[in-house]
């Protein structure tokens, strides 16, 4: 039985309680993490909030050439079947590292040095970003019990009422705009993760990108475009006063309308989960309104296959 | 005085015969690479090309805090004074990490224990990748002297012949189209550089993605979106069969109208080459369609002044 995509919406504070963490090898000399699409989004919010150790990504085939015995290699998919993630891993392997995975089940799961099994809970991997990021958060001491109290709290408050992102799908939907959203550090990865809600929870095209660098390409673009008005920028707040400055001399120069949104919560990982789950509401909602199954993914379903 | 754009376009391939190279320090255990926008590209394209070390990107204010005293930390900036770039370089030159600059001046120029000075030539920075490409090429032994003959034969082609550039061009202004750019390893950067010579060059909104990571967000998108009509997809295409199949069947599943194009040359690096220019021609072209100015950048001029 697949669950109701609203809950399992309700259902990413729980995942806040997952008690796996990562075993950190003592000899680790950086962290490469492999994942795609849903389950690639733990690395990159990750990379993006702890800079102390060297983190790479991978969302490929293959793996850098760098790799080696001193590498921690972390290898998510939520199924545990993903092709790209299972190559990836396997040459990981080949090369010697430390390999964790963290997946469900699927081949993937017996491949670790330590395998973190996840609960399936017939939910989405996307719906999943609790369960594949904690045990990275846990694992290098990121989060605090504090915190992760204050993240529940901040989800639940959205989990009961969610209307002000209900007001930004009904804005996109009546006009049938396209969501361009604007990050910026510590939260660029949640804004890519915003794109990827729209495409998959509403069936729209997004795209995503982040202060300061979009002041060096889009500006010119958002300002002079054809089609202007048919696209609705969603834009993080930010507690920089320079890249408050950036966002109000970018709207007003380009003669935009953005929607900013203030995070709530007062440490970057409650804030992280706050304005990652807003998305999931934002999104959620234009689906409905467009009356698209947000649970439905047949097609990438039906491309696995094809390309097998 | 200003050269016209055109020129600038065809002076890339003479960039291939600069001659400057990072000195890399024996003791390094990782590469940081800091740059925005046109500066920027730089090191995103060296990162994909060249995996054998250990690369990361900084495009912002911050630098990662495991930048230390064997870090080897490169700062470019074709002005020479891009905030960002200059807060991040004096950042790392704090913790200690051996730093070389590669820019026309400014203040960026005197910051490094290697200092590499590009000619100014009053082209645009997103006209001098070259420039700032081929100093991390030369210094990690990335690029060998028939590579840069082959690069040279195949930017000179292009230069002398980019109709097929200009049909590109042709149908997405006819229909005032938002081109969607997919690129596929090791071009990603490549995809992106695209994107944002749209954004600079035609003044036009468009965005990039990479094949296989839409296959698990774009690709409900695009089969379910509504403006469908709107969008122009420019596909890499790849040599890749894995990829080639993902190209074939995302484009039959989602009823999309992909425009594949060919990457000429043999290498690496002179298909690299190659597809950045397409792109710089493609852009160019609709810049001319659209009778925008390719070179003006004044409202980014504006922000920088305003924001200061």
């Amino acid at each position: 039985m697949i669950m109701e995509f609203m809950d399992e919406l309700r259902f990413l504070k729980e995942q806040l309680k997952f008690n796996e963490k990562v075993d950190v090898p003592p000899g680790a000399s950086e962290v490469v993490i492999a994942g795609m699409g849903g389950s690639g989004i733990a690395g990159k919010i990750f990379q993006e909030l702890f800079t102390e150790f060297k983190v790479h990504l991978v969302d490929n085939y293959a793996v850098p050439k760098f790799v080696s015995k001193s590498t921690l290699f972390i290898a998510i998919s939520f199924s545990g079947n993903t092709e790209e993630t299972i190559s990836a891993a396997s040459q990981a392997a080949r090369a010697g590292a430390h390999m964790v995975t963290i997946s469900s089940g699927g081949a993937l799961s017996e491949m670790g040095d330590q395998n973190i099994k996840i609960p399936r809970n017939d939910i989405q991997p996307r719906s999943a970003t609790g369960y594949m990021l904690i045990p990275l958060l846990k694992g290098f001491d990121v989060i605090s019990k504090s915190e992760i109290n204050e993240s529940y709290g901040l989800l639940d408050q959205l989990d009961k009422n969610n209307e002000e992102c209900k007001i930004h799908a009904k804005n996109i939907s009546k006009k049938s705009l396209i969501p361009v959203i604007y990050g910026s550090p510590p939260l660029c990865s949640i804004a890519y993760r915003w794109k990827t809600q729209f495409n998959e929870n509403a069936k729209v095209i997004a795209y995503s990108n982040s202060f300061p660098e979009l002041n060096h390409n889009d500006t010119m673009a958002i300002a002079q475009t054809y089609r202007k008005d048919e696209f609705y920028f969603l834009v993080f707040g930010s507690d920089s006063g320079k890249i408050k400055k950036r966002i109000n001399v970018t709207e007003k120069i380009t003669e935009s309308n953005f929607n900013v949104i203030k995070p709530k919560g007062h440490g970057q990982i409650p804030r992280m989960f706050y304005m990652l789950h807003y998305g999931d509401y934002v999104s959620y909602h234009l689906g409905m309104l467009r009356k698209v199954n947000p649970t439905d993914i047949s097609l990438i379903e039906k491309l696995k296959k094809e390309i097998k």
